[in-house]
């Protein structure tokens, strides 16, 4: 099948590359033409994805949307504040046969919808999938052995997807529960921040272990409330993903929370960065839902407050420590 | 209140620290009297625990286990083969009013009992404790923020023994689930061995938040079949200790498995090693006890295999990254 992938971020790139390598004649659409066709001639990411050799092959790279477009699945691969604006601009190009799989893990500023229900919202009556679970573009693109789910309301061309992108190497597991995978990926970016800041702040792997328990009960208190099923929260793209971002040195939310954990300021932080940090705004939409709602969640609300930079890195770890609850399950 | 902790290891040694640093006049009993000699002497564990200084005042040392039992209460501190051996030992040396606190993680290889049933079936009506959850020594010693549960029938003196060991930097959580914190602790170190083997293979953060997610599963499946509490199975004990070890230095089971990853015998390893991988023990009394119960446990079958020198490390993890479960959650 004809695939494009839109958004040349890393992630994007990654995918892109699999996509080929599994034999789909696919296209990486970058909004930049001066990154579309720096892209095509080095065939390589130099920014978001550098050391991994991209195929000529099965491979075209573009900045024309309408080319792009020319395909029957569309993978949407954009940070979440850009995902609306390209959405409406690609409504004249999407015909009602089209797929579209959403790789994005955060959640609308404006709307607070999953990207999925931002494409429902404006493309009505398409098949809309979201992949999520523990990926770090830099391990996929060295095709280092991956899991993940892939999440919609139609199973039956959700197995099609299934088997058409699955290599040795990319395995895919197969969810209806959509909602629940998106808002686990953006969940699980908010306790990656706060354990960047124990890290930052010279704690260990005890503390981790015990932010990574207490981040997981936070994500599962406020999912159930949202209808979110167990299987989700405890899977790939709930524990899973939340345990690869709190862990690993690619993830760009965990870094975020160590230069925090510095002492660094948030504004200093993010004016240096090229990449986007989706923790830093799902913080604040989760932890205002969380109150409107009434769902305690003192991890997110703790490290919202430390972005705002109302209270010290410190006081916040000793914070989450020291809290009340004394009998495990309170 | 006179503590003693019986085993010098690394955790004993931290503990004793811990505790007398908390103001408890502690007995640290070294089973080997030149060893506590010399940990007496240059108040430096350096085999088991370097670069941490123990303090002299309120830390005593001896070899002499009628003097360390002189107190009420008594913290085992010894690996798990160790256990039964020492607790006929002190039969005679513990009357009624003592009080039992294990920091050991694994089963007796013999009975397949957790260490709280193995002293409970030697000295009956005594107050037992086990102590568990993300708590490596090189941290604990090192005062690095650390969360751990406390699991004991008698939850009022379970309060007081609560409020006697923490400090700032040492919370403790109270459950009465003792048997579902002594099986988690055992299992994690079997999924910590897998977590090494793919790190050994040269896989990264995404393998590694795949098998913890399907290794946490497992253990939920079979805590669930012996009557483990949800909150325990995703509590300190359970995911934080199993996180804690999956990902860290410090962890000796998961050491064993890059090791047997990188292609290593079993028997080779272990001859090399000082300390005690609970883990080689622990799987086969759990894969064996999976079995009889008709509960799938392929992680630990596999790894179980690999100890055995029955199948490869890379075909292991194939095994695990490619069974046939599609859907999450089956």
């Amino acid at each position: 099948v004809r695939v494009c992938v839109l958004g040349a971020g890393g992630w994007g790139t990654a995918f892109a590359r699999l996509l080929a390598r599994a034999g789909h004649e696919t296209i990486l659409w970058a909004r930049n033409p001066d990154t579309a066709r720096a892209l095509d001639r080095v065939r390589e990411n130099r920014t978001y994805l550098p050391r991994v050799r991209l195929p000529r092959e099965g491979l075209a790279i573009t900045s024309d949307l309408a080319l792009a477009m020319a395909c029957e699945t569309v993978v949407l691969a954009v940070p979440s504040f850009a995902v609306a604006d390209l959405v409406e601009q690609i409504v004249p190009l999407s015909n009602t046969g089209k797929v579209f799989i959403s790789l994005t893990k955060g959640l609308d500023r404006v709307s607070r919808r999953t990207v999925s229900q931002v494409i429902a919202a404006t493309l009505p009556h398409r098949a809309i999938y979201a992949l999520s679970g523990p990926s770090h573009a830099e391990e996929v693109g060295r095709d280092r052995p991956t899991a993940v789910v892939l999440a919609g309301s139609d199973l039956d061309l959700g197995r099609t997807l299934q088997v058409a992108m699955a290599t040795s190497r990319f395995r895919i597991y197969l969810t209806d529960d959509i909602r629940g995978v998106e808002l686990c990926a953006a969940l699980k970016n908010i306790i990656a921040l706060a354990s960047g800041v124990s890290d930052g702040l010279g704690f260990g792997d005890n503390s981790r272990g015990a932010l990574i328990t207490r981040g997981l009960a936070e994500m599962v208190r406020f999912g159930r409330h949202l209808g979110v099923r167990s299987e989700t929260l405890f899977g790939l793209s709930g524990l899973g993903d939340l345990v690869a971002t709190c862990t690993s040195e690619h993830s760009r939310n965990r870094r975020v929370g160590v230069r925090l954990g510095h002492g660094e300021r948030l504004q200093e932080i993010l004016s240096g960065m090229r990449m986007v940090a989706e923790g830093v705004y799902a913080t604040q939409i989760v932890a205002e839902m969380a109150r409107e709602q009434g769902v305690e969640m003192p991890i997110t609300d703790a490290v919202w407050r430390l972005l705002d930079g109302a209270v010290a890195p410190a006081a916040l770890v000793d914070e989450i420590m020291t809290r009340e609850p004394k009998r495990e399950g309170e």
